[in-house]
């Protein structure tokens, strides 16, 4: 049993069926005052996201208490909002390892549980998924079985939503699409959408021509004592034919229904049942509040309140470990620092984010000056066209986008920066294994997919000094496209913000002299192999290390010292290992036909789940004890067994 | 010189201010005759797109005419519309190179000409760049330009094109979207939004509305003369307010004009000079149709008179070449018609493609079994997750992208599909040079970027019927994500239609025996190394060609007796050497200490312009001379210098 407070109606549900069979109508708000209560209780003591999870437990429970889950598909999209729903679905119990190694996922995950239909974590996939399940239950002849997509306002700006919604509006099929409308991504939402949601939330529009047609049919009044009757009659219908096909999803044919209270659980559920036997795409539109329940996150700052860590719940102190010493800083606050520094002295350059200006910490320039930095939503794919855009009319633009992310923009980096060579430079967060995240986040592919792209420059830094010396060398001349992706996490540096310094581009370093066997890094990892040649030293073993700092162009003068040196090389990179930067490695050897033992380190070929950054190293094996160990093991091996 | 039919106005006209400065507003429509008759004449002999750029002849003149080109920006949408503009932009002497190797390119390309604002070929970039160049222009205080996207109603359909409108629509540039609405991808174009458009051309929102109101506003008539005009006022309230506001675009907060008639280049040309004054975003709706002035493709087949080929322009016969001898068939073809076979044994299978019904050969599904085969409009993330979200109940798409355009659905690869392990078959079209497309449809790095991926499966045919072999397996049993990758154009087997045979997964094949040299193919370019090993036997050196099938799992029995063997490789492939095929074979030497001296044949670092298939594989040093020429070269070298 779990010690967290569990209260008396939640204590009766195991299973969606429970809620249903179990608890009466006129209790649904207690249960969800319960269930609110138990995440705050969990998600206080252990972290996680938080936020996201309050604003949608009436509408959790509604959902399930309404739809015959696990039969109805519910797909929640992104999937930090879940938390509720997976409470209700079996994971109660277990709800305290939630995002802990070998705990349970902090999003949906189907090999968890039947009740989670799809696996989720990035934004905007729910619309197409559940309408693929949709599609595919019309073929399979199962015409009661409902599809249920929960989707916030935020993730309704990626084109992949609008997708889903511009083929799902053509499909009969039992598509119910839930807007959970909280006016927030992880920040506050932005773009066009926003406002009209906002704008038909608050009726501005229904409003304006109610006024109107008030003050046209004004002057209608004195033509008798039924005028006021009749001017009902045309508010009528200009409110059921005009207002409801003017709509933004009525456009795309989806009937429209809404904006109803989000927080409002026995209307909603009733909602939700009458919506059950409107065939068709559907659209309902709730309006609720991240946060919602818990007063220090209602009344703080949303934006933080997402993933607070841990907190006291009675309190709502955020507990913030104080080191007792100063610490090296994050690698995006070296990013969001840096960025400044460098546009107050090149006017070109300008910042982007896809929603994520806290995240990436570009919100530093955003604040500073907000005119050459731009949040354009959750949107990938623009924002690395929109980039290219402002290069081609001679700009700079600092692109960041997490590793995992940068994935849905791959096209527009091949297609609009690299094919016309734009000098873009691309901050890529988050590369690497990102921890609590999980497999949805690693920044695991980089690497190898920018790579293979022609005029890519691809770096990773070090550490601190490094970063900032790569944005700087990035603006600096025209190189075209220049990637620089760093980790999750901080740095090594305690007095990062050294003084500006060009690197020459396709350079690396070398870090340390040695013997018999070279070590080639790339990225903060290096810092592990630093780690494992002082532990080396010690025993008397001297291995050298390179940190490569580019991927490509790569180092070929160090690499030639390399291999008329050693016979025996480790790569290590925060990377898959298929295609890499151990692959590079490995062309380069072939290409110049140098012969040597290469044992490539890095992400293996699977998913990775989710753990601390430390946990996945070690599993991984690339971290300080893993170089240690393949050091010696190399040692110990005899030449080539096929050639010797 | 060129000897095509210029007329007499077109003769005058080298460079946009010619016709500014030399043509006036009557004599607009005989321009467009002459333009139009010129791209009939060289289209007609040389080949090429051609509906796109007839159906836009007005609204080219028309924005020339207007805008102050090249200062004011025009970023045209996909760019095969574009042939008018590159007549009227100095290409007129160089047209009828038009996409001939080392000629002209047939997209908009700014290395060509500085009036080529963007690169482009893959479509919906346009609003994303130009709203780019709007932001860069109002950051460097140039107001007074302009920035104009040209894009179709097919593009649209695509989500970057939405995420450029929500982020416009927030932006103040004077950003002018035409939409060039003609009803047609290259197929007729399908979704909600374009039931919207038409919806909203055939005005039967407003003429509804308008029915209404006039409906209840008739028994107003009673109380006395002035209700008419009363009426009449209240429908002017209603239009200019709620209207306006019911509108898509204008949700999105872009102003919106039309629809417009436009191939009517007089009133075009007003519309636009109107609509300069008017500042911030907004969306000029234009009604045109594809192939329009020229008769034949006004009324043939639409899709086929996109890009016709050769024809004889004053009967519009298109000219067939009738081979003597039957021919293998185009590698889509195969496709098209096995998977009909397949899904009618397997209940499970459906068929998926993003708006290419006729260039992948779904459409044959598509009219054999409507139900099961779907075209979702330009939306290749949309395609592949609701794919993921079909797998995901059980069903087996068979989802079909040609290997450039699914650099646009990477992520949902990762995310949706191969982290869920579901079974989705990818089928690449178009994998490897394309011809003469160019750069931008080259499929040059799906092999890199897929082998990176935990759990893809990555195969390529070498013939028809290891095309079929594979597409049958990926269905017989669950391999979880499984793609087959093949080129544009014709197989190597006239009776193609072989009986199904399951291949195990992660085998290649012995072609060949041979001593010294060992070639590793992957695909349809294997079959040059067919020719090349036999031209060698010719002269006495046999060399040994193994067809891998798999690059993932790669075949590891087959690579031990490879390298047991032969100390000199040879890997070829369609794709780029950097990470692909190639890399995965120096891969398994690493990881098995093998030694050998291996040169990868494959698509070298940088992009690859336009020309035929066989021009560029020379180019590109993989045809078969190229590896007759290697072989010959590695048998002539001396063991490895660095170890020896």
């Amino acid at each position: 049993m779990s010690e967290y407070s569990t209260g008396a109606l939640l204590k009766q549900i195991n299973f969606p069926q429970d809620l249903r069979e179990k608890i009466s109508e006129d209790e649904l708000p207690q249960l969800c005052d319960e269930l609110r209560e138990f995440i705050v209780d969990v998600v206080s003591q252990k972290g996680g996201h938080f936020g996201a999870s309050l604003g949608v437990v009436e509408m959790t429970v509604a959902l399930h208490y309404v739809f015959n889950t696990p039969y109805d598909k519910l797909v929640w999209d992104v999937g930090h909002q879940a938390y509720g729903h997976k409470i209700l679905t079996g994971r109660r119990e277990r709800f305290h390892t939630n995002r802990i190694y070998k705990g349970i996922s902090g999003f949906p995950k189907p090999t968890e549980s039947e009740y989670d239909t799809f696996a989720v974590g990035h934004s905007s996939t729910s619309i197409s998924a559940a309408l693929g399940m949709a599609v595919a239950s019309r073929l399979k002849q199962e015409k009661d079985r409902q599809h249920v997509a929960i989707i916030g306002d935020g993730s309704m700006t990626a084109g992949l939503a609008f997708e889903g919604l511009n083929h799902g509006g053509v499909e009969d099929t039992n598509l119910l699409v839930v807007l959970n409308d909280n006016c927030m991504a992880i920040d506050p939402n932005v773009g066009a959408l926003k406002e009209y949601l906002t704008d038909i939330t608050t009726s501005h529009t229904y409003n304006k021509v109610k006024d109107e047609v008030w003050h046209l049919l004004g002057k209608i009044s004195k033509f008798g004592p039924n005028a006021q009757a009749i001017v009902q009659k045309i508010e009528n219908g200009i409110k059921s034919t005009l207002l409801k096909q003017s709509n933004l999803f009525e456009s795309l044919n989806f009937r429209y229904f809404g904006p109803i209270d989000g927080h409002d659980v026995n209307y909603m559920a009733k909602v939700l049942r009458d919506l059950k036997d409107i065939p068709g795409p559907k659209i309902l539109h709730c309006i609720t509040e991240k946060g919602k329940g818990y007063q220090p996150a209602e009344e703080g700052d949303t934006t933080q309140w997402h993933a607070p860590g841990l907190f006291n719940k009675d309190t709502g102190e955020i507990i913030k470990v104080t080191p007792k010493s100063p610490q090296p800083p994050k690698y995006q606050d070296v990013f969001g620092h840096t960025i400044v520094e460098l546009a107050e002295k090149n006017e070109k350059i300008v910042g982007v984010t896809p929603a994520m200006p806290s995240g990436c910490s570009l919100n530093i320039m955003m604040k500073a000056m907000p005119d050459r930095a731009f949040d354009v939503g959750i949107a990938e794919q623009h924002a690395v066209t929109f980039s290219a855009g402002m290069a081609a009319q001679g700009l700079i633009p600092y692109c960041n986008i997490y590793s995992s992310f940068m994935q849905r923009a791959y096209d527009q980096v091949i297609h609009d920066v690299a094919l016309q060579k734009l000098q873009v430079v691309f901050c890529l967060d988050r590369g690497g294994l990102v921890g609590a995240d999980g497999p949805t986040h690693h920044g695991a592919y980089d690497l190898a997919y920018f790579r293979c792209i022609p005029n890519m420059i691809v770096s990773a830094p070090m550490n601190e000094e490094e970063l900032r010396n790569l944005m700087y060398t990035a603006q600096a001349d025209n190189h075209g496209p220049f990637s620089i992706r760093y980790p999750r996490g901080n740095g090594v540096m305690t007095a990062w913000k050294t003084p500006f310094k060009k690197i020459k581009v396709g350079t690396g370093r070398r870090v340390k002299n040695g013997e018999d066997v070279a070590i080639l890094s790339i990225g903060h990892i290096g810092n592990y192999a630093v780690q494992a040649t002082e532990t080396l030293s010690k025993e008397g073993i001297e291995v050298a290390h390179y940190d490569m700092r580019f991927v490509k162009p790569i180092d070929e003068i160090l690499l030639h010292e390399v291999f008329s040196k050693f016979r025996k090389v480790i790569t290590i990179e925060n990377g898959c290992i298929q295609g890499g930067m151990g692959s590079a490695v490995l062309e380069f050897m072939a290409d110049h036909n140098y012969r040597a033992e290469v044992k490539r380190l890095g992400i293996p070929d699977q998913f990775i789940e989710h753990g601390t950054q430390d946990e996945l190293y070690a599993e991984c094996f690339f971290n300080e004890e893993a170089i240690v160990t393949t050091v010696r093991s190399l040692l110990n091996t005899t030449e080539n067994k096929a050639l010797a």
